[in-house]
C-alpha cells in the first residue's frame, strides 16, 4: 500500500467550496488504496489578516506570541478538511504540528525542523484514517513553544513528513500547473517542465521561483523524496522533482527565475584588511538575516565597497548590527537600494557548456539592461538589475536560450 | 504578593480596540503588584463563525474535529493580548489549554476538567510574566486530543486555574455590572446584588442566569474560590460569590432567573411498573444529555406520563434513544414542546421562610400565567410556563417579592 503525502496551499483551500473540492481529491486518493497524509495551509488570506491585526496592536510583536497567532489559521483549515472528509464517509484525524511530532529549533518566525516523531500520525494511518497535519508549524525542542517555519513552510512540513514516513511521493498542490521555464505572467510562452533535478529546483527556488520553499527542496534532496508539483484545479501531471540521474530531458537550461523581494545594501569605504568581511557577515548571521549575493569591489587605496542582497524585510535587523560595526571599523557609510531585482538562469546542463554566462550577459546588453551585480554557481548565473527592467531582462534571457521552443521540449523527451 | 485570575469574555475582547482596553486593565493589575493570570475567550463572534463554516460543510461534524476548530479563536485572542501587553512594556506569555495543564475527560464539546497541572503557568509567573491562558479548552487525559468545555467554559477555566494556583480572587469580567435580581432587559428596576452564596449562584446559573457557567460555580464552591463578577467597561465593584456564612444581606430571596433555551419532552402512557423510569433516564444519561426538571403524573389505570426538560439542542440525541425504548416498554408515544420557558425564584433565605412557593404561585396566577411543571430545591422554586408568558411571569414574581425595593437593599446591608 503506497504512502502519499499531499500538500494544499492557501489558495487551494481558499474558501469552504474549495475545501470541499480538496476533500473530493483526498477522498479519491484514500479510496485508491493509498495511506494518505494531507498537509494544509491556512485558508486564503487568513494569515495575512492575523498579521494585520497584530500590526494594529504593535509594531514589533514578540515573536513567540506572533507564532502562536499565526498557527491558528492552519488549525481552522485542518479541522474543516477533516470534517469535509467525514462528510464523504472517509475517516480522518487532524493533528497540529506539535501533535504530529514536527520538532524544531527555537528560532521563531523561521524555525528549522530538527526532528520528526510521527508516532501519532502513523498510529492514525494504521487505524485507516486519512491524517491531516497543520502545515507551517512545529514545537520547539527546548522551550516546548509553538514555532513557525516561515513563508512557504507548509511545503517543508509536507516533504519532511514524506521523508519521515518513507512516502512514495510528496504531491505539492498549487494554483499553477507546475514549474515553468519562467514566470508565465511575464513570459507568455513559458513552458512547463516535466522534470527538474533537486539541484536545479534548489537554485530556482532560492532565486525567486515561488513554487517551492527552498528548505522543502533541501529536505527532499537529503532524504531522496520524490516531489510532484501540480495544480489543485486539474488532474494533469505537473513537474517532478528528483535526482539528477533520473532526468530524461537533456536541456542545458531549465529556466529563468526572478526575484523582486530583495534589497541591496552596500558598506562603502571598508578598510581592506583581513577579517573585516568576516566580522560584517558573522554579525549579520547572528541576526538570522539571510544574506544572498555578496560582491566585493576591487580595492582602491586600501579601501573597498562590500555589497550584498537580503530580503527587504530584514533591512532593519541588518542595519541595527551594521551601523555600530561600520563605525567601529571606520567604514565610510552604508547605502540601501530597494529598487533592484534578481534574474537567474538555472540549468544543470551549463556545467558542461561554457559560454552560458557570456550569452546571458550579451542578451541583457542587447536588451539595454544594465547589470549591477553578478554571482554564479556551477548550475546558475544570477544578475542584479534595476527593478524597472526585470521584465525585459527575463524575456530577453528566456528568448536567448529558446526556452519556449516546443522543438527542444519534444527532442528532449 | 496576591495572585489574581481575570477572565475576559468574547464581548470584552470583541475587537482590536477592546483588546487594547483589556490590556490596559491587565497592565494595571500587574503594575499593582499582583501575579496576574488572564483567561480569554475568542473575540466576539469568532466561535459562531467557525461553527457556521463547519455547518456549511457537514450537518454532523465529528466532535473531535469540531473541538479543534473551535479552539482556534482563543489562540488568536490570547496571543493578541500578549502582544498588546508587550507593547505596554508588560512581559506576557500565552498558553493553550493543553500547555496550561487543563486536563479533561474525553467528552468532546462538553468535557469536564479532571486535573490541572499548571507547572508552565507557575514558571512563567515566577519569571515575572503576566500569563494568558486560552479559555474553554483542554486536553484529554487518555487520547491527548484537544477538548472544549462547552459554552461559557472559559469561566470554568478561570475558576479552576484560580483554585489550582491558590489565587486570592477570580475576577470574571463581563458586559454587565454583576449579578442582578432579574434580567435587567426584562425587569428595568432589577437590582445588582453585592454578594450571593455559591449555592444561590449555582441555582441561578443552572436556572438560566447567563452570567456564570454552572461548573465554574461548582468549582468555586468545592475549592472555596472567591469569585468577583464585574463589568470590563467600568471599575465599579460587581457581585461577589462566596460561602453562605460570609453573606451580609439577609434577604430571603436573591433573585428571579429565567431560561428559554429548553424544551419539554413527555413520554405518554408509560406502564407504571418499577424500573421503567430508571431505564428511561439511564438511557438518556449515556447520551450526555442534561435532563433538568422531571415530573411524573399520578398514574391512572396502570399507566402514567413522564415529562422532563432538556436543552433544545439535545432533542435529537434524546429522541434517538427514547423512541426505540418507548416501543420496548410499550409506551403510547413521545411528545415534544419547544414553546416553554422556565422561571425560577432563588434564595438561601427561603429555607427558613415557609410560604415562598405559595406566594410565587399566587403572583403567577394573578398575572394570568399558567404553570405547566413545578420543581423545587431547598433554596429554589422553578416553574415551567408558556414561552409567550415568560416576561409577565418574571415581572410578576420579581414584583411580588419586592426585589427592586431599595429599602430592602438598605436594611439588609
Amino acid at each position: 500500500m503506497a504512502i502519499v503525502v499531499q500538500k494544499y496551499g492557501g489558495t487551494s483551500v481558499g474558501d469552504v467550496d474549495r475545501m470541499k473540492r480538496v476533500a473530493d481529491r483526498v477522498a479519491r486518493s484514500h479510496r485508491g488504496g493509498n495511506q494518505t497524509v494531507v498537509v494544509v495551509s491556512a485558508m486564503g488570506k487568513t494569515t495575512d489578516e492575523l498579521v494585520d491585526m497584530a500590526a494594529r496592536i504593535s509594531e514589533q510583536p514578540p515573536e513567540r506570541e506572533l507564532d502562536i497567532l499565526l498557527t491558528a489559521g492552519e488549525r481552522i483549515s485542518m479541522s474543516l478538511l477533516a470534517i469535509a472528509l467525514a462528510e464523504r464517509g472517509v475517516p480522518a484525524k487532524s493533528f497540529t504540528g506539535s501533535q504530529a511530532g514536527i520538532i524544531t529549533d527555537a528560532v521563531h518566525g523561521k524555525a528549522r525542523i530538527v526532528d520528526i516523531t510521527p508516532g501519532r500520525v502513523q498510529g492514525a494511518l494504521e487505524e485507516g484514517n486519512v491524517v491531516i497535519v497543520a502545515g507551517f508549524q512545529g514545537v520547539s525542542q527546548d522551550t516546548k513553544d509553538i514555532t513557525t517555519l516561515g513563508r512557504g513552510g507548509s511545503d517543508t512540513t509536507a516533504v519532511a513528513l514524506a521523508a519521515a514516513l518513507g512516502a512514495d511521493v510528496c504531491e505539492i498542490y498549487t494554483d499553477v500547473d507546475g514549474v515553468f521555464t519562467a514566470d508565465p505572467r511575464i513570459v507568455h510562452d513559458a513552458r512547463k517542465l516535466d522534470y527538474v533535478s533537486y539541484e536545479e529546483m534548489l537554485e530556482m527556488s532560492a532565486q525567486g521561483a515561488g513554487v517551492l520553499q527552498v528548505r522543502s527542496v533541501e529536505f527532499g534532496r537529503n532524504h531522496d523524496v520524490r516531489i510532484h508539483v501540480r495544480s489543485s484545479f486539474s488532474y494533469t501531471a505537473g513537474t517532478w522533482v528528483g535526482p539528477e540521474e533520473d532526468k530524461v530531458e537533456d536541456a542545458i537550461i531549465s529556466g529563468v527565475a526572478h526575484d523582486t523581494s530583495e534589497a541591496k545594501m552596500t558598506v562603502h569605504g571598508v578598510p581592506d584588511t583581513p577579517g573585516v568581511a568576516s566580522r560584517l557577515f558573522s554579525a549579520l548571521a547572528q541576526t538570522n538575516v539571510n544574506i544572498d549575493m555578496i560582491v566585493q569591489n576591487v580595492s582602491s587605496d586600501g579601501r573597498t565597497d562590500i555589497s550584498f542582497t537580503l530580503p527587504r524585510g530584514d533591512q532593519p535587523q541588518a542595519l541595527s548590527v551594521l551601523e555600530p560595526l561600520a563605525n567601529e571599523i571606520h567604514a565610510e557609510g552604508i547605502n540601501v537600494d530597494d529598487n533592484i531585482a534578481k534574474v537567474s538562469l538555472v540549468g544543470a546542463g551549463m556545467k558542461t557548456h561554457p559560454g552560458v554566462a557570456a550569452k546571458m550577459f550579451g542578451a541583457l546588453s542587447t536588451a539595454g539592461v544594465n547589470i549591477e551585480m553578478i554571482s554564479t554557481s556551477t548550475i546558475r548565473v544570477s544578475v542584479v538589475v534595476s527593478k524597472d527592467q526585470v521584465e525585459q531582462a527575463v524575456l530577453a534571457v528566456h528568448d536567448a536560450f529558446d526556452l519556449a521552443d516546443e522543438q527542444v521540449a519534444q527532442e528532449s523527451n
